[in-house]
């Protein structure tokens, strides 16, 4: 902790609240609340919390907090598991979710402009009967600024892709509150810097996200899912990698083990053979979906698969993704009071099968109870690994399990993260897997950063 | 021109030619050519060319010159229509050609790696019988570096989006001569900032790239092309507009205007009638593509268009798209001894044929030639204005009716450049497209570059 002088907090404090009234708060639960995510660290909360109501009041903020150099860290739902919001220098916590205003959806160019607050399901429930969907689906309900500012993705990025292809826009507020828009509303440009790509990912270190403007999709006429099972984890990545291989343009593949279904089972009522699982979607036209599928039956089989269970309609339909969905909060209740450490590789498709197989010798090595889970068709999976965040063997055994998998990654030309971010726990792979290349990232974090107020301790420590 | 000093050139010379031996040149020849690319500006040639094989070479020339603060400009294959490789401010033009080496194929993963020099037709020749190729086709035989350089797209951008989406990684060589590699071979990554996204479309003014990691795409099943024609640009517009708005996978949709036509069946000895013509594509299964047909030809027909002229094998498709890629040269027939203004403004769908309408009526008003073309599914088309390049009131009018049309675009929420990039000539319009976020990538580039040396005066002007 840097520690901010007295002499600093207490006038920025006057004018915030003078700016905000009761919408600036020092209590301790508010305080506590902002200061804590789903990561399995402890929190760290912020000296204050300022709830922002529009861009303008964000940037007024920020004017505040760099007159008096006091870091600033934006908060949404909370739902990062990388310790994006912790508040490891102090600081004020600036709280979005009162940005949440959909401000336009363009049918005709399959586009809309939404606050930063807004979440995914607020707005697939807005688009609802107009033919159009927001694709990128991270589990959580998580906010659109949120999932921007972390790259986020999810189960439906095999075929739709991830933030980082879905943001055509942005509103943002500098370190000293100068408000800026990047990229245009048009599918394409050549015209300067790609700043949107840049905000996009960079966790509040360079900037804070205030809008976004998102390309949507149409609903596809036709939508099939279903779940299989497999003998083995190695059996059911093999059948995803053909099909990713042969083309298939399939929305959804998901890989989930034997210990990941008896949690979705125990807490969701369900029945699924407690075995490795398949859960996939199609969408296309009716003779498209029919295609795709009679393509990966045919792998699925060719890999020992079975126990086809198909969920036509909406409401089949989201039984199978709320199991899904509820595969984390599942996981925690195999060990009451335990934290998940979620490991996030994601490495070319060729090389998942040997390094899931790798992980599967480390989890049948260690003690602890860890389950595995993926959207294994980017080639991207995780470990939830539950420990007692009170037991330092166990962290310290989590933390090394988590080493070897992400070296093992990185020496495939994969990554530490493919949706989670670095947040506070992988700057150190950061620098393992970009080298050279981090000293570029600095030098843009200092120019548009230069009192390193924005988020800081996130992706990389940097000197005040 | 801010004028190298003699003190500096001499020595700097001296340690290049050291360096490349006959791989440094100040002929005049040399010089001249490296100085002159497609657009309607007068060529400004380099000091000297030094002809780089690798990318440690430039990583020693980018040290030399920033010892001895000298411009640095790199150099392709000169198919830029901006002005990207003149030599404003003087210096050393890096020519890349010979960077050449496909460096590795992954068909597996569908994705590659090439020297900047590598051109996209010797990546497609190379890459036949692989089922795998590449999509992006600005049209000219470009280099891959000048390409994601330029943020460059062309014909089948509409259904494989641009350089943006199918860049992955870069090996990029800084102003200081640091070597940097961007980018993982994961298909997502939220590992740290987008550099990849920031040095592509970056005009060579942030760092010079010599190695591109690209997508590739599966060849699809069935590929059909077509012909056909219309009374009037307007109704052709509207059938592209019908068919974005559909949500038809379509893999190509290009306009050409009836002059335009005319110039291509003069040049090419083709006799497409002398209408508004759409060039077609579908890519997809058989039944997928059969689907897709259906449905445009349907909107065809709803806009009066008529004449569908069909092509199924490779070489009716080759004679279809060779005549649309000699566009631009068969324009230059139109008037000998003319260079074209081309304009290459993209604006949302829904915008598109009231921005092309307005352009008509300029087209209409001029006593100059103009072709009108374009990737309109993307919403993005050039004008070809035929102007004499040492008349001023031509290029002053021609001038002119840019800058009403980038004016229209921007206020309709669309960009100055789709493809083009803003090079020499486009500074302006960055700014009013961009406004406050301009000094952000100034800030970036101030960061990056401290001494103004990439590319000086491209994108914008920068003091040194």
């Amino acid at each position: 902790m840097a520690g901010i002088p007295a002499s600093n907090i207490e006038p920025a404090l006057g004018e915030l609240k003078a700016l905000l009234g009761d919408r600036l708060s020092t209590t301790a639960a508010v305080r506590e609340q902002h200061g804590r995510d789903e990561s399995s660290w402890h929190g760290v909360p912020p000296d204050a919390v300022a709830m922002a109501q529009s861009t303008e009041e964000v940037s007024e903020i920020a004017r505040i907090c760099t007159r008096y150099r006091i870091p600033m860290i934006p908060f949404g739902t909370a739902t990062s598991v990388e310790g994006h919001i912790h508040a490891l220098e102090g600081g004020i916590s600036i709280d979005l979710n009162a940005l949440n205003e959909i401000a336009r959806i363009s049918p005709e160019d399959m586009d809309c402009t939404v606050q930063a607050g807004v979440t995914r399901n607020q707005l697939n429930a807005y688009l609802r009967d107009s033919g159009l969907f927001f694709p990128v689906d991270p589990g959580a309900d998580a906010s659109l600024g949120g999932m921007a500012a972390t790259r986020a993705s999810g189960t439906n990025a095999v075929r739709y892709r991830t933030m980082r292809e879905n943001v055509i826009g942005l509103t943002v507020v500098m370190a000293d509150g100068q408000i800026i828009k990047t990229g245009t509303r048009a599918r394409k440009s050549s015209a300067g810097y790609d700043l949107t790509h840049l905000f996009v990912g960079s966790e509040g270190t360079l900037g804070f996200i205030t809008e976004v403007t998102l390309r949507l999709h149409p609903v596809q006429e036709s939508i099939m899912a279903a779940s299989c099972t497999f003998e083995t984890v190695h059996n059911a990545v093999e059948a995803v990698i053909e099909t990713i291989q042969a083309g298939v343009p399939i929305a959804r593949i998901e890989l989930l083990d034997a210990l990941q279904i008896r949690a979705v089972n125990r807490v969701e009522k369900t029945d699924y053979p407690e075995q490795p699982h398949l859960f996939l979607e199609f969408h296309g036209t009716r003779s498209g979906v029919r295609e795709q599928i009679v393509i990966v039956e045919s792998l699925v089989l060719d890999h020992e698969g079975s126990n086809f269970a198909w969920a036509e309609n909406q409401e089949e339909r989201s039984r199978l993704w709320h199991a899904r969905h509820n595969a984390y909060p599942s996981s925690l209740q195999l060990r009451p009071g335990s934290r998940a450490l979620i490991t996030d590789v994601c490495v070319p498709i060729s090389c998942l099968a040997d390094c899931i197989d790798e992980s599967l010798n480390d989890i049948a090595a260690s003690r602890i109870p860890i389950t595995l889970l993926g959207h294994v068709g980017d080639g991207n999976f995780h470990l939830l690994i539950l420990i007692d965040p009170d037991d330092a063997d166990e962290r310290a055994e989590a933390e090394s399990i988590n080493h070897r998998l992400v070296k093992r990654a990185i020496a495939m030309g994969g990554t530490c993260t493919g949706e989670h971010g670095i947040g506070r726990g992988k700057r150190e792979y950061l620098i393992e897997e970009h080298g050279a290349a981090v000293s570029v990232m600095r030098e843009i974090k200092r120019a548009l950063d230069p009192h390193n107020l924005m988020n800081p301790g996130k992706i990389f420590l940097q000197e005040s």
